[in-house]
């Protein structure tokens, strides 16, 4: 009947999620470990749960988000730097010459990340990603670049919340960047988002103390990184862990190793017509020795094709 | 009448602090930047409440609870370490010999940290720190170190968090060596306790992941690397900051130049009796810069004597 339908789905945690191995292994596993009866009941306190976040949250092709708002920077910082007109890899951006950019290579992407990531206060910070995503659109979605996150993701954040998860975001990508707009989009607060991060300084300005942005790396939250950043600064392994690339298989490996039944969630890109198809020879995201391991260890891997009956929210409008 | 007493004791957050001041200040703040009606009104996402742990949360004379970890883990590896017998800071430490083990000076407490907390993988000295604690006295008050938390501050601690407040650790001692038994005494998960800590690797172990601690330091959580290291890990300023000595200064003026209504809380050493007495000379603990700031801009002290009725949880036994 219409009603028994429609009370199925509200009671649906999931509707984005069509019905499959993907959605009931997380299903079962979550009632498991949750049911006080259950041997595998895990305490709320070690409910920790990790998710990535390019192209696991929110897309990420064909570039990094974070890698257009530092070109968007340089345009809009170049009245002031007349230098750049000619001096690379700032001459590329400039002149839309992304062939030319992909050439300057990692050393040519932290130039860029340096000049529009440092030298400004935390604040300015701030006020630059925030000024930047209100109107940023993406170059071929033509929506902004937070309309692009994953509705079934965003679902399952919400779920494991519901059920006194404590949701994390570990990300290679900057974490000031993400601290600006994500916590509203994810519902997760600024404290429960890692990543990568530059070094600081702490400073007066006018005897007003601020904190500096210096061009310096300071952590890379990647691969082995990941753990590690887990571990300083959460302190727990985590339960739940979820990604997409080679760059999450620690974070993977770690998870599996916790002495609670632990939950591990690959998401495949296999969908070239709704988001896009990649996974072994991608230069961004590439799956590869993370796919091989989650296909012998029996984790669940995420088909974005026939998995998710949308992909973005604004597909549910 | 008694049944008004009673009631007026029931409702009572802070029952070991005497009525005064700092008390009163402390309920005032709370009420305000809690009401909604308020213009100070505080965002429950924002109340974000930083406490140093050091002569603080717990006592620090005569010298930090983790040197005392540090000098009996040494004598306990000492079977292991012939060398020692002849080899400074650890000669001294197995002689007993306090003299020549300040004559050591920072450099010999860096090695003593590094022989007793590197060398071994995040879950052996959790374990190493638990072992510890569970039979360890302290050599003048003749209790467990853990024993040795102050009370006044526990109910401040459980006060700020019935007030929607996250409550934090933010200390120059080691994070791993808190989080391995203070969450139960402060109330406060690992997640919300920063401290220093030094570098890790990951690794594996016979194919099972594990994180290794390195005799290297990675970060000093003193000074300015508390507001440093809240920005990093929190990525919000504090509302509410509570310390004791000149390293928590910068930590406060931070807290000070919240946008929302902020405050900040200094612990003044002042009562020989009960506790112990110290501040601008003091090699422990020395508040000397931060006591003329406080009294500057009208922070609140606490005077330990005259504020708090008990000091340790044991006194009201
Ligand atoms: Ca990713
Ligand atoms: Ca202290």
């Amino acid at each position: 009947s219409q009603t028994a339908s429609s009370e199925k789905y509200q009671s649906d945690p999931l509707p984005s999620w069509n019905e499959g191995k993907s959605k009931a292994s997380i299903i079962t596993y979550v009632n498991d470990v949750t049911n006080s009866e259950s041997p595998n009941f895990i305490p709320v306190s070690e409910r920790i749960a990790t998710f990535d976040n390019d192209g696991n949250l929110w897309s990420e092709q064909p570039a990094y988000f974070q890698l257009f708002f530092a070109i968007d920077r340089v345009k809009e910082m170049a009245a002031a730097h007349p230098e750049w007109k000619t001096q690379q890899p700032f001459k590329a951006v400039l002149e839309n010459d992304m062939a030319e950019l992909a050439k300057q290579g990692e050393h040519g992407l932290i130039q860029l990340v340096m000049a529009t990531h440092a030298g400004v206060t935390t604040d300015e910070f701030d006020a630059d990603v925030k000024n930047w995503i209100a109107t940023a659109k993406h170059p071929t979605k033509n929506v902004g670049f937070n309309e692009l996150v994953y509705q079934p993701m965003l679902e399952l954040l919400q779920y494991l919340r519901a059920n006194d998860f404590k949701t994390y975001v570990v990300s290679g990508g900057g974490v000031d960047f993400m601290r600006a707009f994500v916590t509203e989009i994810y519902g997760i607060p600024e404290e429960q988002i890692l990543g990568s991060r530059i070094k600081t300084a702490f400073d007066y300005n006018n005897g007003n103390p601020v904190i500096k942005r210096l061009p310096e790396l300071d952590f890379i939250d990647d691969k082995e990184g990941k753990p590690l950043n887990i571990q300083k600064i959460i302190g727990k392994k985590p339960v739940f862990s979820s990604g997409n690339s080679d760059g999450d298989l620690q974070m993977m490996q770690w998870a599996a190793s916790n002495k609670y039944k632990s939950f591990m969630l690959y998401v495949h890109h296999t969908d070239e017509v709704r988001e896009w198809a990649y996974d072994r020879e991608s230069h961004i995201g590439r799956l590869d020795k993370g796919l091989d391991q989650a296909n012998n260890n029996g984790w669940t891997i995420i088909d974005m094709k026939t998995d998710w009956k949308v992909i973005y929210p604004f597909e549910l409008k």
